[in-house]
């Protein structure tokens, strides 16, 4: 029996995402990031800069997932509020974290400290750290969320610091059969039976469409090898014998 | 005194999106899109290809909004649920569409038109068509839900159909102001006064990082223009009298 899935979601704070302003490559990226380290994304969700939507977003999230991932509003600028929202729904003080300051402080100039960028020192009280190697100012941790920086590089910098404290959940095994030339609605019917036969097996059916041409590709997930190889095995064989259909979808 | 928003909400169903295999550009090209005809886009979710978790959260996000896109699973396999779940959700029938099956008819010869194709000819009791020049299935309206495909060159034809019977909100207007040399650090506390001493106009600060340079945007929306112009005036007035400082945040 392998063990329980770890599992997540993503929160993406920020109306510009909202706004279509700033294309959102986070939930991408942490998503493929923790499916390589075994932990399994089960939502994610985009709030603007509005505290109480933060506040009721981080509260349904921490509390169904096993960790909860944020990205956005820990800047220096007034909807930066998000450090405030995280406290507020963990019911705990923030403060200008010492920590925090002491960090900031190695870049900052005295008089280019302004209080602006001492906002990106606010920190929620038993929080901690999280390393940003890119611009200094720290993202955090309490209890199960991570709160990390929006902009990509920052972000990314810190996931790999925050997730040395993330227990790994076992690795999904993943295999991608290329369906070819066979489209989706000429195996659809065999793949469900191979699927509904074999319960601790995921597979999916993902059509892309580039360059005016549809392409198919059928995704097979396991935690256990033996499970994986047989179901790829049965996908493989499936796609073999249904070859010559040349409709696209 | 403006006309009251109109508010939306996006739900991109889909596995592969939560396990980072696909990037998904749906919620970008969405909010954009909308934002440009005066619809706010106040909320986006990502869920699994998990029939309770998508009626949960068509529910929760039509409730709460005027429209709610969403987009993937009306393909022909076993794992494009998304139809079902809406009937679910608003507790209709569902059952093939003649008006699909025409349509659908026309494209694929008799022996092609597998079940798994006639799959995409289901449509919840009640809902009106929205068209597909791409590949003909259809997405398709049920009150205030508009369901599209998950393939972003298909949605986005689908999308310019969809619009047609959505409600324009008045547009809102959009400045940015280029920060240039001054860091966020820098402006963020006289931002915080210029946006608290207006309350009908939206600002945003926007740092991006590329090519090893931290760029800053200060973007600045309203929905009348005299507001907007005058806010703009403020915001380029204080980047000019801050100009100077190097640090990059």
């Amino acid at each position: 029996m392998p063990d329980a899935p770890v599992t997540s979601a993503i929160l993406v704070i920020g109306d510009e995402i909202l706004s279509g302003r700033t294309k959102d490559r986070n939930i991408g990226y942490i998503a493929e990031y923790l499916a390589r380290v075994g932990v399994e994304v089960r939502e994610a969700r985009v709030v603007p800069d509005v505290e109480d939507e933060i506040v009721v977003a981080v509260n349904a999230l921490r509390a169904r997932y096993d960790y909860l991932f944020t990205t956005g509003g820990i800047g220096p600028t007034h909807d930066d509020i998000t450090a405030d929202a995280i406290a507020k729904a963990f019911g705990v003080e923030i403060g200008e974290d010492p920590r925090a300051l002491a960090i900031m402080s190695e870049r900052y100039p005295p008089g280019d400290f302004t209080p602006a960028r001492r906002r990106m020192a606010r920190i929620p009280a038993g929080a901690d750290l999280v390393d940003n190697p890119v611009s200094k100012a720290p993202g955090f941790r309490i209890g199960n969320v991570i709160v990390m920086a929006g902009v990509p590089s920052v972000m990314q910098a810190m996931l790999d610091h925050a997730i040395q404290g993330v227990k790994g959940g076992a690795a999904m095994l993943v295999e991608t059969i290329e369906a070819g030339g066979v489209p989706e609605g000429k195996y659809g019917d065999a793949l469900a039976e191979i699927a509904k036969a074999r319960p601790a097996v995921a597979i999916g059916s993902y059509p892309s469409f580039q360059d005016g041409t549809f392409r198919n590709q059928i995704v097979v997930r396991a935690r256990e090898a033996a499970a994986l190889a047989e179901a790829k095995a049965a996908v493989a064989a499936m796609v073999a014998r249904l070859r010559g259909d040349d409709l696209p979808l």
